[in-house]
């Protein structure tokens, strides 16, 4: 299914006390043992000894000068993470070191990895299925207790199994459709087993419905709860923007319409990742850059969970009766928190009397230049932000690509219950099945995985992963 | 000698495919034990397992959760880095991740170790001697032949062989002292001792004379030959370290005395390091801001091998007038290469034929600004090094630390030759003795060393190492 050669790669970052280097392939031990000598000249070379045990000795060029003290790490397949033939050499953390090592195993035949070349090794092998391989990138980068939990149980075939259990459900209604097939002359046979099949396919559709779900809160998780800063020009979106992130990402100037380019930057409030959109100031304008700007911040404002409306306080009645007509319509099933910005200025900032606020809408008067109300948003933020708590076994959907598949499975399946109302003919339906089947094996690579899918999954990777 | 605690730090920089936790001390094990769970639960716990194995499993944390699935390595005193027992944990390289791991080791009892701790507790293992625990850092830090060369004899323990054989001829020297004094009565048998021990002392100061003298060549492969670039205001020195370094480090600009600074970087050169250090512009001036930076430019001259004199080849006749007997003094063994800069403004550039040039001084005519003769300059610079080749097994002084050491021993080694030769009393030449052996005993750390000396060798380590 690949080329059996040999891969080695540097797998740690430079700069650290120690830098290993993986070796995996049907070489990985004999190319060790030629660069290798054990401190204890008596001792076993490398290929005589067991897997899961570690030696110490010297690396030498190939003029017999030695390159490094290491530890050897030894792992024979399939009991390794590629299931293949393993070595790890723990050398000291020099860049130089390690780039002589690498070169003393291209000289023996090994190849320079590609970024993520081990798991998909472990992939092909089949130690790990595909969602388990993207969940070893995402364990990699995760930076909370939620995103760490949701790859951990992912890579640990929480979904997997979730998705197995479907098939399974899958199978089984594709059988006794077969069946049905079978018996299609018996009219009352098919009546009961339409109302079977029915309740099985409700079912599948309620858990693919779950899981499809389930992507806003994991996509929230992992790439940040989408927070739109909306507003007209000169409100002091940019400063609060500035003020929320503690630095200087947006240029913030007097002059009106500054901001043309959507920014988006991340701030962790109490364990959530907020991910902030500042957009372009809406407003009147025939300057045609501007003016798409413009649009683009409508367009964001659909994307967000919350939208903070920045009011300047000293003109809050115009300001608020000229876009609440534009930004309420947008803000349902949304969090929409006003801040009356300035509040230094006008103490007594209050909304005028005409304004009816959908339900739920908070009013905050804030200065984003004085920093006062701030910590008062952070925490309606957190508050906003409502997440449920993500526990150990929850499946949870967080990658792009199996939402995608997920949402053609689900149409899928609405397709086969679609086809048992209307009594379409089975094997009709049992071409959605197989499509829904299909869609779902794509997550887990079960079925024929394209290069193409693999390059684009694996190309994101870590080099040494 | 030091508290018997456990320590535990993270052993790689962050960001890589993997991240490795070192522990070390007598609850290492134990400690690890109670939050592993090994892959396969009929396996022995790790405290039952033998040294230099691996054991496949996960981290728990408190809740019962998994926190990663890891590789443990076990090592058993004395016959690890440390001397004391050992694990490390080779986690997924996520600085969450590897922060949780550390958590649960504190909570187990473990203390987060300083820099260099490990080494440092080796070294008080007896594992390594003082300077070889000083060349894991230069091991580390290496990034050339040279430095890895260096760093790798001196680990292994060359630079200790060498002392050792001296502090054996110092002893024997003042065995043969005390052997005289007890027949310090018969007079014909002390002189024949004294030309016996005269030889001896001279084959000592021989040894420490040359390892002093390998600190110049140490020195300047481990931090950069030495290179000054002198001149007038103006006269494009700036713009020459630029095109050297081919960044924009120094500001250029075409007001006189711009640079009041001392800036210094390094450039490899066929694999030589140079380190440039750009001075204040030589002219007559009355700021005593830039009086200081020319008074500090001759001084930063003394310190360099190489001078690179700068001179605006559009004024030749009277910088190289106004300057030559400023700079020529200095020159002395070094090498000076007089820069006709801004060749390609005067394409005849030569020198005044009024100037007498010191012997080996090189002319060439470049131009910082259109990169001519740049290359030529950098070909100049790699034979003016003129650095012996470092072989390996060679013993070289890199470390000031050492250096310094060595010429206090070699002061004292010389006060026992003058003693000998005025036939000072025998009691007093073997103090001098005594006070060698204790300052070439400082190199290595065989006698007492102070927490002081510990704590400013290891404080420069690396957590983890």
């Amino acid at each position: 299914m690949y080329k059996q050669d040999t891969i080695c790669a540097i797998a740690t970052a430079p700069g650290g006390a120690i830098g290993i280097i993986r070796i995996s392939g049907p070489e990985a031990i004999c190319a060790t043992e030629r660069i290798f000598v054990p401190a204890a000249p008596t001792s076993a070379p490398l290929s005589a000894r067991d897997a899961y045990t570690l030696a110490y000795g010297r690396i030498l060029n190939d003029g017999g000068e030695p390159v490094d003290e290491v530890l050897v790490s030894i792992f024979k397949a399939p009991h390794s993470y590629t299931g293949e033939d393993s070595v790890e050499i723990s050398c000291h953390g020099s860049s130089y070191i390690l780039q002589q090592v690498m070169q003393l195993l291209v000289r023996q035949g090994c190849r320079t990895a590609g970024p993520g070349e081990f798991t998909q090794r472990a992939f092909l092998n089949g130690k790990m299925d595909l969602s388990q391989a993207e969940a070893v990138a995402d364990l990699i980068a995760s930076s909370s207790a939620a995103t760490h939990r949701m790859a951990m149980n992912q890579m640990r075939g929480g979904f997997s199994r979730e998705l197995s259990a479907l098939r399974d459900k899958l199978l089984h209604l594709t059988s006794l459709m077969e069946l049905e097939l079978d018996f299609s002359d018996h009219e009352e046979l098919e009546f009961a087993d339409r109302s079977e099949l029915s309740a099985i396919t409700e079912e599948i559709e309620h858990v693919i419905n779950r899981l499809v779900q389930s992507f806003s809160v994991g996509n929230a998780l992992k790439n940040g709860i989408p927070v739109a800063i909306v507003g007209e020009t000169n409100a002091g979106k940019s400063t609060l923007l500035n003020t929320l992130l503690n630095e200087d990402k947006a240029i913030v100037s007097d002059i009106h319409g500054t901001t043309r380019d959507v920014i988006e930057d991340t701030v962790n409030l109490q364990g959530i990742t907020f991910r902030f959109i500042d957009t372009a100031g809406i407003r009147d304008t025939h300057d045609t850059i501007e003016s798409m700007g413009i649009a683009r911040s409508f367009q964001k404002m659909e994307q967000a969970n919350i939208i903070l409306w920045v009011v300047d306080s000293t003109q809050s009645q115009t300001q608020m009766e000229a876009l609440s007509h534009r930004i309420f319509p947008l803000c349902q099933e949304k969090r929409l928190i006003i801040l009356l910005n300035k509040a230094d200025r006008t103490p007594d900032a209050a909304l005028p009397h005409t304004i009816i606020l959908p339900p739920h809408t908070i009013v905050l008067p804030i200065s984003a230049k004085e920093k006062t109300g701030i910590t008062r948003l952070q925490s309606l933020l957190v508050e906003a932000a409502a997440l449920p708590e993500i526990n150990t076994g929850d499946v949870v959907v967080t990658n792009l690509r199996h939402y995608e598949a997920l949402t053609r499975a689900l149409k899928d399946i609405r397709r086969v219950q679609d086809g048992l109302h209307t009594h379409l003919p089975n094997d009709l339906v049992s071409q959605d099945l197989r499509e829904c089947l299909f869609h779902l094996a794509e997550i887990t690579g079960g079925e024929i995985t394209t290069d193409e899918v693999l390059g684009n999954i694996f190309k994101n990777f870590c080099v040494g992963k």
